[in-house]
C-alpha cells in the first residue's frame, strides 16, 4: 500500500510500475503467469516477483525498465480521464493549502477519475476520512476502482448523490469541489465545513471564477485567493539545458476560502 | 496540534492565527493577561480564549480580524528566514512528487528556517520520522523552534552534523536537500536511500542544474526531473478580474530522482 | 532624432541618454552650462558635448556612466505615466501584429503618457502618419511633449477630441485603443478603418475582454486573437545564471482583430 | 508590397493571404487559371482577383475564407523553417529593443529562413539597409525567395560569407545573430558597430548563454540583458474565457548589449 511498502521486493497481487527509458509509464498489479505487452518487447510478471524495488531491469532483448513502488504523481497522470484534468502541480498545492493531512476529514465532488481522491487518501492517513461525493454511477465506479489500486479505499466513503441536496457531513476540516458550477453549492459547503475550514475548488474559464467569487462573497467565506500554477520542465541534458518547446498552459484557476462567522467581540483595547 | 484542533475554540498555549482584512497575517501562542500590538488597534489575548475558531472579531474600534487555526501554507509564508526561501508552491509539489504522506521515513538537510521540516512533520503523521540535519546550531535551533509551535517536534529528529560525513539513516524513503551544494552529496544521498527511494532538491542558479545532473548520471540516480514552478494570484474582485501586477518569478529549480540498482534480470521474452 | 543619429557625438539641443551601472536612466537635452544632479555625483553638460556616443565615462569622483543615444525602449520605460502601462514587451508585439511600419496610417487614442505615440512616430517613419485622439488637454500636452523630445512630431497629428464621436480619418491601416471602454467605439473603429485593417487594443481586465469580444462579434470584425505577454529577466551573471526574484505579471491582456467586409463570391469549385 | 497596398483589392501576380474559420493560413502569389487546393475545397484565383481586401469569401460549397493582405507575424510564423525557430513575440521584442526603424543599417546571420530578414526589412523602410550573412547558399536562396514574396528584396544584400572572416560593414546601428555559437564572434561584432550600436542574439540553451556573457564582457559590451518572452494565447469565446491547453514554453533566450568606448572625460564635480 503507498505510500510505504515494507517488502524490499514485490510479490503476486502487488501494484507495481515500470518506467522505460523515454518516460513511457506502465502500471500493473502482478498475476502469476501473466505478461505485460510494450512496444519494447514483453515483460513476464513472474520475472519481477522478488527483484528489488528501484531495479533497473535488462531483458535479453537490451530493453530496459525501472521497477518501482507507484509513485503518486505519476499515478495521478496516467489515471484514465473521463472529465477534466487535475495534475500534480495543482494537487500539490490544493493539499498544502488545504492543510490536508494525517486525520484530516475532507469532502470531494465528483469524484471523477479518482485522481484527487487517491491524493486525500493518501494524505490523510488511517485516522483520517474522504467523503467523495459522485452523481453519475458509473463515474463513481472508476473512481473507486483507481483508489483500491492503491489499497486507499478503506480511507474513502463513496457517496452516490446529487450535492445538491447537501452533504451528510457536519463539522469537515476541507471541502474540494471539481464540478463546473461550484458556485452553486457554497450554501451546502457552508452546512458541512467546520468554523474555519476551508473551501477549494477548480475552474477552467475566468467566467465561471467570477460567477463563485460573487456566491462566496453571499455565503460569507473569507481569506479568498484566486491564483493558478504553471509548471515548466527542464530537459535534464546538463550540456544543454533549457525548457521543453511545449508545456501545460492551463488546467484551471484554482480558488480557495475559508468558513467564517462574523460576531462582535467585545475586544476592549487594552491600556497602553 | 496541526491539521486537526478537536476543541472548538482556543484555550491559553493554544497556537492561532489572526488575519487582517488587508492580509496581514498574526500567529501567536494565547497567554493570560496578554496582548498583541497592531497597528489597527491592541487585541487582548484573554478576549479570544473561548471564541469560535473562524470568527470574525470587530473589535468597539472597529478592527476586524479573523480568528483561525494556523494555516500551514500561511506559517510556511511568515516563518523567520535566515536562509533561502521555500514557498508553499514548490512545498506542495515537493510533497506529492517525493511520496510524503503518512509512515514515510525522510530526510532533510539543512534545517534552514524549518518551513519545510514543519510541512514534512506534518505530512508524515504520528507513525513517520523526519530526520533533520543542520551544520549550524543557531539555525537548526530556530528550526527546533519553528517546529515546535506547531506542536510537532516530536516527529523530528534534529541532527546537528555535517552531512559530508554522510547520514546515519538507512533505507529511507525520501532525503530532500536545500543546500547550495547538494551535488556535492549524492553518494552519501545514495547510501541512505532505499532502492527506488526518492531525492529531490531545489538550486536557485542554472549553474548549479548543470553541476547536480552531472552528479546525479555519475551516481546512477534515475528517472531524473528538473522543472520550476509559478504562482500567479488574481486579485478576487469580481468585476474586475485580473492577475496582480507583480509576482514572484523564481524561488529555484527543482531537481527530483530514484534511487536505482543497475542488475540484468534473466527476463524471457514471452511467446506471442 | 531617433533612431540614426548621424553625428558620432551630441551637440547642445542633443536628447541623450546616461546609464548608470545600475541601470539607473537619465534622460537629458543638453544645454550649455547646465548640469545634472545625480546621487552619483554632478555631470556637468558642457562636458558631454563632442564625446562619442557608447563613451563609459568616468568622472573624477570614480562614478562611470555609459553616454548612449536614446534607446526607445528604454525611453518608454521612463515616460512619466499618467494613465496606465505600456510595456515595451507589449509595444513590439504590438507593432508587428498591426504591421505598423514604414508608410503606415495609424490611429491611435487615447494619447496617454505618448509611449505608445512615439513608437508609432518611430516605426511609421517620414512617409507614415500618426493620429492620436485624446479627450484631456493636459494628457494630450504630456504626450506632445514627451513624442517632441525624440523630434518625432512631425509625424504624429494630435487630436483633442472625444472618439464617442467618432474619428475624422477613413480607410487607415491600423487603429490601437488604449482606453478602459474600447469595447464601446467598435462600430467607430469600424468606419475608419480600410477593409482588412488591423485592430488592436489592450485591457486590464478580463472582464473588459469579455466585453470587447462581443462588441467584436457584432461588428463584423474578425481573425481575434487574445493573449498576454510575459517576460522574464534573468541576473546577467555567468557563474550564477538565474531569473530575477520577482517580475511584472501582468500589464494588459491584448485583443487583436480586422475589419472583415462580408460577401458571396461567385466561387466556381475547379473541376478536378 | 508590404506593409502598404495602395490597391483595394488584388490583381495577377500580388501576394494575398486566405485564413479559414479554424486559423489555417494560406500564402500565394495570383496567377491566371490556377487554383488552390484546400480540404475544403477548391479556390480559383480568377475569383479573386478585384475582390476587395478583408472579403469573407463564401463559395457555393458553403466554405468561407478571409481575402488578407498578408500579415508579416503570419508570414513568420508559416516561413518554412529550415533552422531553429524565430517567433512574433521575440521579433518584436527585438525590433523595439534593438532601436530597428526606418533609415537604419542592421547585420543579420544567418539569413536561415529569411523569417527575421522579412521583420528587418520591412521595419527598416526604403531608406534602411539589412545587411543578411548565411554560410550555406541553400538555406540563403530560401530566405532570398522568401523575402521576395513581400516584394522587399532590394533593401537587403545578401553575403555568402563565414562571418568567422568577419563583416564588411562597419558602423552599423544594429547587429543580431541567430548562429548557435554567437559567442564565438564578439570581436568581429564589435568591429562591424558604431558605439553605442546594439548587439542581439537568440540561444536556445542556458549554457550558450553562460558563454556569450563571458564573450561580452571580455569584449566590452554593456548594457546586457538576458530575458525570455512568454506568449500566452486564450480562447476568444466570451463566455468561455480561459488560456489555450498548451504553449509554446521556450524558443530561445534573448540578449541583447551594446557597443561601449572606455575613457576617462574630465567631468568636473559642478560647484553645489
Amino acid at each position: 500500500m503507498l505510500p510505504r511498502l515494507m517488502e524490499e521486493s514485490p510479490g503476486y497481487g502487488d501494484f507495481i510500475e515500470l518506467i522505460s527509458p523515454s518516460r513511457k509509464l506502465y502500471f500493473l498489479i502482478l498475476g502469476e503467469g501473466k505478461s505485460l505487452q510494450t512496444h519494447r518487447g514483453v515483460i513476464k510478471h513472474d520475472d519481477l516477483v522478488g527483484v528489488p524495488w528501484g531495479t533497473e531491469i535488462t531483458s535479453h532483448t537490451g530493453s530496459t525498465f525501472f521497477l518501482l513502488q507507484p509513485n503518486l504523481a505519476d499515478l495521478i497522470s496516467e489515471i484514465p480521464r473521463s472529465t477534466q484534468i487535475l495534475y500534480p502541480k495543482d494537487i500539490g498545492f490544493i493539499l498544502v493549502t488545504l492543510g490536508i493531512g494525517p486525520g484530516v476529514r475532507v469532502i470531494e465532488a465528483g469524484s471523477g477519475s479518482g485522481a484527487l481522491t487517491t491524493a486525500l487518501a493518501w494524505a490523510v492517513g488511517g485516522e483520517g476520512q474522504v467523503y467523495s461525493y459522485e452523481v453519475r454511477p458509473d463515474v463513481l465506479n472508476l473512481a473507486r476502482k483507481n483508489v483500491k489500486r492503491f489499497g486507499l479505499d478503506d480511507r474513502v466513503k463513496f457517496c452516490l448523490a446529487d450535492i445538491q441536496e447537501g452533504f451528510e457531513e457536519r463539522g469537515v476540516d476541507a471541502i474540494f469541489l471539481d464540478v463546473p458550477n461550484s458556485y452553486d453549492f457554497i450554501p451546502q459547503i457552508r452546512a458541512a465545513l467546520k468554523p474555519g475550514g476551508y473551501f477549494g475548488t477548480i475552474l477552467p474559464t475566468i467566467n465561471q471564477v467570477k460567477r463563485i467569487l460573487l456566491a462566496l462573497r453571499q455565503n460569507q467565506l473569507g481569506v479568498i485567493d484566486v491564483c493558478e500554477i504553471l509548471l515548466r520542465y527542464y530537459k535534464p541534458f546538463p550540456e544543454r539545458l533549457r525548457p521543453t518547446d511545449r508545456m501545460v498552459a492551463h488546467t484551471g484557476y484554482l480558488i480557495f476560502g475559508r468558513k467564517i462567522i462574523s460576531m462582535i467581540v467585545e475586544n476592549h483595547e487594552a491600556e497602553g
